[in-house]
């Protein structure tokens, strides 16, 4: 949307057009539908905390941290048949890195890393405060009809591989064991650091908050627990590596549906 | 493997290796479990009767075609668990497009063209005749989780997008209308062209045959009746869209199992 | 870099972390060295205005585009040898649609179209008010050695493609008449709307302003003048195609190198 | 081409269509240019011979083998101007791994494992006996007109990357050093192993033989010689790794053009 009345171009993110189509993105309201593998780890408390930029301060359980490889069915409320005009729009994978934290005594988890594999998604993202950078996401899938493999079923397995910049960057896995219930699948709350560098005095960002976001309606369904497993590899151009070895604390594979209905400023970096 | 008992290199095809790791493709049995948004279309006689090379003729309904947007889970028999090793080397999607014939009275389908999004069911597809080339190919995904959108039910609306060297190819739409019995879905028997083309003298194939897939075990389950539409693009490199209009005459959804153990050669070109 | 001395995660952009590796996009200066198609045309002039956004004016020229594809080796100033660190950091190409305007009585051109094929470009554009989106680019590279068809010369065609979102968007193509002196390659000058949607209120943006590169050093080489066309797409997501038919008016092919220190802010909207 | 005069389909490769335009490939003459990346390497000699089958032999050095990274522009005899018609099917680039070998005395390369990146160089390829599988290739580029970075000259640096199925697969690089005559530039000659295994018996292949490719005219311009180094990475799905450690004898970098009009056949197993 313009900001001015005149304004004859329309969007809510560039690129503007007369129409308002050609925008890499809708406003929110955004929905999303997907299957989510969650992994949660310990690491090196020192190292996990030193990803965490304050005001937040280190979570409950410090140390802590969770891994996500996602596959999504996302829309957004204006055009809700997105994935049907062109499938292509409402379609994406991601790897997320989160650590535990907190602020103002609520927990939750930061985001120091994410890769995804579409423009959308990636913009979508930075608008929020998700780093998100580009990455061939790989998520084993299980379909019930495939002979001799089958679908969900305790002893089932499942792996997520991120790969960005033609390395290998975050590899999960889980074996799944039982059945559960939907309320013992961990509930996320995503802390994220909102910023746009400057571009005249290149040392001072336009933009650099802590916000989080603000998702109504999680559900929940079709929940597994099994026994997990996280690599991260060193690279040129990644640093999640330097957390050093990680224990793999607990394994979860459900069914998410969620709505963004955009975000909150929780801290202005002056 | 290698024909000779000395051979020291290993794998059904190339490359071959020490270990017999490299192969692109493992030997059949071949597993594949996925979904299929089947389109039946009625094209002008004549153009359908000439895609399809004698000895095969013309089917019981000459002028009918099928298009297939799919998209698998498949495995080799000699490594069910290839889905976790690597997702990548376990998923894809195709876009077929087939024409009704018959061989000796037994109906089922020719494939003139097809496509899909990875090496090792092009090479695999190659081996028993089916004409791949590459392209990425889109389908909507019906998640039941999406606020909004949801899963499969009446009024729930697919797409599949082909596009290969930089061109829209194919597109196939349904809107689902009723759930249906498994007996409902269409049974499909491919029939191919085999061909390796000569080296010494490129006039001459080294191999040219019609061929039948061996599939086994075929299971069907979750089927949906709607609405269709197919349209063929034009193309620097693709004749599909010289079949002129169609008319779209059946549209179904489908969860498929099968096992293919090989193919059966009916005709050798001299 | 962040804003407070204690902040303790490194970075121009998102990723921050502590050694500062992660970040998508290095800070200014920023080099580029590429191929430009550059093609002129004419449209609509109406149609043209109406994608300028005020305070900029319709140009010396109203109703006259510019159409660019080009291929880019780029590297930072921070980390001059990414190209060999890592090529696929450093590689991309993009396709700009270009419309003639002016500020102040300085005309130039404004960007209200851009795909590229790689995240950091896409992200680096953001920063500095290019609207872009991803998309496939394929470009005609002449290679001196490729027999029967060879290099730049009299007669040599050159054409590039734009695809985004499973569409074709944009195309245009050059044959080749004569070789040029570099002061015959037009000049390019960028007027851009720099754009950060707000996440708290989301009709309000946080920023949102006309800026324009800061561009070093241009360097034009091997210049070559011919004859062009471009088309424009029909597109369920851009808008470009509403533009109606183009004037192709010029034609140049060109080697660029230039070196972007940052960008000025010429009009903040309220 | 189709073997029998009546036979309605055209095409030197599947698919063939009425007007022979779909077929992945056009028959040979096959035209190339493009730049070399050539590394020349000794491995652990047991192993490198186990790469070769009989009846090639090991080669007069054995224990030498070659890495080449190139990026090709191709064309066919009969279409010329593929790349200016769609610059996607006449681009790509590959990443070869070849191993030093004689047949009768005349020595040359055996190629056990080969990447590229498109359809139709992989089944080309195929056809002619290279053991292609889908990789993504990425070479630095040095363009001329990039500041502080450049083009050709002592002490500018090259790397290959080769990433197939999500892993990282072999990488090589080079540090130019001196500009060198076209005579220095190493000749190569491809021994290759053409397969098709067999669909009812896939015990048998229905192809199995050594073949040479028969290249003509090749040429050889702008010769660098300089400083490189090899590596291979283990993998799940490839064995080039298990070669052990190399020790890098040479580095090159060139264009080349040449072009094949077919290949020989050498042997054919049993």
């Amino acid at each position: 949307m313009g900001t001015e009345k005149e304004f004859p171009l329309k969007g809510y993110s560039l690129p503007m057009s007369p129409q308002g189509k050609s925008a890499v993105i809708d406003p929110p309201p955004w929905h999303y539908g997907g299957d989510v593998l969650h992994l949660t780890f310990r690491a090196d408390e020192k190292k996990m905390r030193g990803l965490v930029p304050p005001p937040l301060e280190a979570g409950p359980n410090p140390g802590e941290g969770v891994v996500w490889f996602t596959e999504w069915v996302s829309a957004s409320e204006d055009r809700p048949d997105l994935s049907f005009v062109n499938p292509e729009r409402s379609q994406y994978k991601e790897c997320i890195v989160m650590v535990s934290c907190q602020f103002r005594g609520v927990p939750g988890y930061y985001v120091p890393y994410i890769w995804v594999d579409n423009d959308f998604t990636l913009v979508r993202g930075l608008f929020q405060g998700f780093p998100k950078k580009l990455g061939n996401i790989y998520m084993t899938r299980l379909h019930d009809m495939t002979p001799r493999v089958g679908g969900k079923k305790p002893g089932a397995k499942v792996k997520g591989i991120c790969v960005s910049h033609a390395e290998r960057i975050v590899e999960g896995s889980m074996v799944f064991r039982r059945k559960a219930e939907p309320s013992e699948a961990p509930p996320v709350k995503f802390y994220l650091r909102r910023h746009f560098p400057g571009i005249e005095d290149i040392t001072r960002p336009d933009i650099h908050e802590i916000t989080s976001s603000r998702v109504v309606d999680p559900k929940v369904a079709d929940v597994w627990v099994g026994d997990g497993d996280v690599k991260f590899y060193g690279s040129e151009f990644e640093e999640v590596a330097d957390l050093g070895p990680v224990e793999v604390t607990g394994a979860f594979y459900f069914g998410l549906g969620i709505t963004i209905i955009g975000g909150e400023i929780l801290h202005r970096y002056k």
